[in-house]
């Protein structure tokens, strides 16, 4: 198979390379040997292979750069991100070509952010952080989280791993999820429907859901004024699925006790929004599920075993399905 | 026993109050029983219930406050805290008095906020603190903390319940020590005498033991100087464990990564100091082993369970040496 890795020179991502790709094709057993790799870190060098590729492999921005028509023989995007919000709808992608992402590979990492937040909410720390800015010693006491409520909007692979952890920590855990299959991690899992009815009994509510046009905005000022206000909202999903002006207003009022956010409605978040002097919220640059030791590694790894599931005629685990939009 | 609970009004700290002492006695079966019990929040109060006082339960700061020679009978100290360095050297304790500190309480809280702390570190979390005090978006990876090292000085309860929590990470846990006894929670224990031989191979350092005269300014400029440029500090002991000054120096040269401060050398911090503002440096007011809702009822079943001890001829696990200080 023709193999091409498209890596735009300005990408701010850990970039995936020849060498990775060596390494985890010879320990993919047979399904790895007999292909042809190419790189690309411009449009013309696409261009160029761009007549012999069968899968191609990049970041969803990266593919958005791309004209995939002048790819006649690709079948195949394996997509270096789980989130692929921002190709949606999908109609860029050819007809018949299958995008894959690498869902589950955040989860060791996403998992120790997440208790990590937890814990933060329920020590007080973004309170300290806007204490610390103003100079201001102020005690608030709080004790082991054992028996506090988390609410994991989305149980996939971040909040597969976030459930572990947290249940670690004796937090009771309730996955929302469409449907209302059992989670072997979650204490209770409820469909996305009964998420109103949860909000008001969540001490942390986490969102680990991808963004869809039904997740957008999810976490609206409606939604915001269910929670109690001793609660803390943790967002490592996408920016997107938070009410961001209504999420800062309710930490603003002390409706809500405070905020962990990874990701935000525009990323670099500008240096003049009004989010960095929210208070009682703590910020991180878009680095939750980061694992730069493991994360290409384990990206191919998912890529090979896709490969191998079509080999057998199975669909492979992680097919987007383009219509749920994941 | 006439036991006298001592609480000044203007105490920062939880209150221990009579109902408290009654359902832990009701919980503690015979050795609870019989008991007279005084509170005081006055000079004067401790002085009308000092002639028949045979045990006092209070904070070292209110046992400073006190005279405890107007109380001929007293023969046992409860101190509601594990450091009892602010009754060093211990000579306002009238001989023959034995002083029990309530070391082991926190060990279930200290093991959260430590393993808060150490994850915080891993993340970065110090750094984007003073990002988003500037309003900079910088990213900064990091994986998960499997395989990282923590040395924790001080594997006493604070110490010991850090330990517990680093190992289900696969953090791996040096414990330091008096003497290198084996922890059942540490991969290895090494002596206070190779402190300087572990700290260039320490990722995170902990300290977790008692104020003394042996372990003031223990983490000093030339020990800052031994640790690797990526590593992060956590003090839960005691602010004078730490070169204070040194410590921000090396926060601002970026000979250390970052620190998660709980005590410091003046508490509460007055606004002008520059700790405050120091780079790569998350502050807590001394809150890292609070656990309101367990915390007084612990306290009091410590001092039953020493009560036990006594009546059975043995000596008390939470006696204080005060040739140690702990």
């Amino acid at each position: 198979m023709h193999i091409h890795i498209q890596e735009f020179a300005d990408s701010p991502y850990l970039k995936l390379t020849a060498a990775e790709f060596h390494e985890a094709a010879a320990l993919a057993g047979g399904i790895g040997e007999g292909h042809t790799l190419t790189v690309g870190e411009s449009e013309a060098e696409f261009a160029a292979a761009a007549p012999g590729i069968e899968a191609l492999i990049a970041t969803p921005a990266a593919i958005r750069r791309l004209d995939l028509s002048i790819a006649p023989k690709l079948r195949l995007i394996q997509s270096t991100s789980a989130g692929v919000d921002p190709l949606a709808p999908f109609d860029m992608i050819p007809d018949g070509v299958m995008l894959l992402n690498n869902r589950g590979v955040h989860a060791d990492r996403a998992g120790e952010f997440a208790i990590m937040a937890m814990l933060m909410l329920a020590t007080h720390m973004p309170a300290f952080a806007t204490d610390q800015r103003a100079h201001r010693w102020q005690r608030r006491s709080s004790g082991t989280v054992a028996g506090m409520r988390a609410t994991i909007v989305g149980v996939g692979g971040l909040g597969g791993g976030a459930a572990r952890r947290a249940r670690q920590f004796g937090i009771h855990v309730t996955g929302v999820r469409n449907g209302a299959a059992p989670h072997p991690d979650c204490d209770a899992t409820r469909p996305v429907g009964d998420l109103d009815l949860i909000l008001p009994h969540t001490d942390f509510l986490l969102l680990t859901c991808p963004l869809t046009a039904a997740t957008r905005n999810l976490l609206d000022a409606r939604r915001l004024a269910l929670l109690p206000p001793h609660a803390g909202v943790i967002n490592m999903g996408r920016g997107a699925l938070v009410d961001q002006p209504a999420l800062c207003a309710a930490l603003r009022a002390g409706s809500i006790a405070g905020a962990v956010l990874d990701v935000f409605t525009t990323e670099p978040v500008p240096p003049d929004d009004p989010v960095w002097d929210t208070p009682n919220l703590v910020m991180t640059p878009h680095i939750s599920s980061d694992d730069p030791a493991r994360y290409n590694a384990a990206t191919l790894a998912s890529f090979f075993a896709a490969l191998r599931a079509l080999a057998a005629g199975r669909v492979p685990a992680t097919l987007v399905d383009f219509a749920r939009g994941y």
